[in-house]
């Protein structure tokens, strides 16, 4: 994965969606990888949800972002599935519900912030307010402008509040999702995934890329966006994995002490009877 | 585990807490059966959602009781755990807030159910308003004696929207308490999990007992109560895996036929370029 740098312009021909970059070996060694680090995601989710309870505010939120197949639910299975599912809160967006359209783009992305100690998990999110609404056309042109800087503003408040966003944009390339989406065309158990307006949607390939490079280019100051190379899924679970554990290292969080008198509460047990 | 029969009295003293019935042999062995049918779960799971992308209203409610230390949460790490944490809806239920208390008791709930296609888990539920409310005198006993029958009305017409509502009572022993807050004692990185309150409630057993003996009696016929030995951490999860599992094969929840030309959409990706 690659921190792609604040305000610069961003070019994602120039980088192949089928790297591995840093990856511990082949499939097989980063697979082994994950499931060690989810280990380690398990143990820090437990501190930080723990360190919740003495009054700790902070959480994180991890933002996916990527065409069709590029495997965001992949990864909310794969990796996010290796932590307690009690401390997750997971919100897939889809389009905009009547009630939601009524209100400000972010009015649905605040109600599902994740809480103090809670690690959140945004399967799209309000990017899609910059990138779908820019190739539909869903807003006007001048409307979607103002956007780019208000998701700073969002963000930037985000992180003032203790929510650590790590933003992962899987990178896939054009020919990998035709890959994919022939694969569940093959198999009759994977139909209910597929939609054929997601062929459509193939047409506008150029149209995604350059709203992904604007957003890319223009939303890494409050919160940095990492590509994933998404062409292989063991990759972009290692890779995620990994960029969790790094900003979960870095939050270092602590098991409270106890605030009230251990030994006396253990003398209490034991007298009981 | 034990289905509890509609009506009958129940006197929990009958019942062995370290009991271990059904068990695949001991702990290893069980361990190794809750870690296969986790996989027969994350199947069927995945079919109950995929069944509601095509309009099947079906879900599930586990709903955990017990007292403190029973393993509710335990049951979720761990059995919940295996699932795809994108098709759970965990609930904990806490202390109602000052917006709570001002609705009816199952308000709160009512928010809390799973949608079509989900896992819904209750840590804590809507019996608490019979259980705590009860042994503390939270509410007058006029009213809770009303919320008994509430609560079969509102069980039956979940049941009638095509929720299957599975309920464990976890069985856990007075002792096995005691040595389970000892160990929460003796082990700092557990304190937060701790409180001196939990020493206080455990003088209200017998009344806390007859709270539940009375739940179970009264609260069985819409959804049945299952009551699961807990005294043993890996029965438990061995035991509420198996119970998801039967029902959830009861449900046999199917992939849905596509509603496209598969042939077309296959040969219009083929000849894009």
């Amino acid at each position: 994965m690659l921190r792609l740098p604040d305000g610069e312009r961003v070019d994602l021909a120039a980088y192949d969606a089928a790297a591995t970059p840093g990856a511990p070996g082949g499939k097989a060694a980063a697979q082994a990888a994950t499931a060690r680090t989810g280990k380690r995601l398990a143990g820090l989710q437990e501190r930080l949800w723990a360190a919740s309870t003495a009054g700790d505010r902070r959480r994180v939120l991890l933002v996916l972002q990527g065409m069709d197949t590029s495997g965001k639910g992949g990864t909310v299975k794969h990796v996010i599935g290796q932590l307690n599912p009690s401390g997750c809160r997971i919100q897939a967006f889809k389009a905009p519900t009547d009630e939601e359209r009524r209100h400000h783009f972010l009015w649905r992305v605040r109600r599902a912030l994740p809480e103090p100690g809670e690690i959140g998990i945004f399967d799209r999110s309000h990017y899609e307010d910059v990138l779908i609404a820019r190739v539909h056309g869903l807003a006007p042109s001048t409307e979607i402008e103002l956007r780019y800087p208000q998701i700073n503003d969002f963000e930037r408040a985000l992180r003032d509040d203790g929510v650590t966003v790590v933003k992962c944009f899987l990178h896939l390339s054009y020919d990998e999702q035709r890959r994919r989406l022939l694969k569940r065309l093959d198999n009759p158990d994977k139909h209910w995934k597929f939609e054929p307006g997601d062929i459509d949607e193939r047409a506008r390939w150029p149209a995604y890329r350059e709203a992904y490079e604007t957003a890319l280019q223009r939303c890494s100051n409050a919160a940095p966006w990492y590509l994933v190379p998404a062409d292989h899924k063991w990759y972009r679970n290692w890779a995620i994995s990994r960029l969790l554990l790094a900003h979960l290292e870095d939050l270092d969080p602590r098991y409270p002490p106890a605030d009230f008198d251990v030994a006396e509460c253990r003398e209490r047990l034991l007298q009981e009877g």
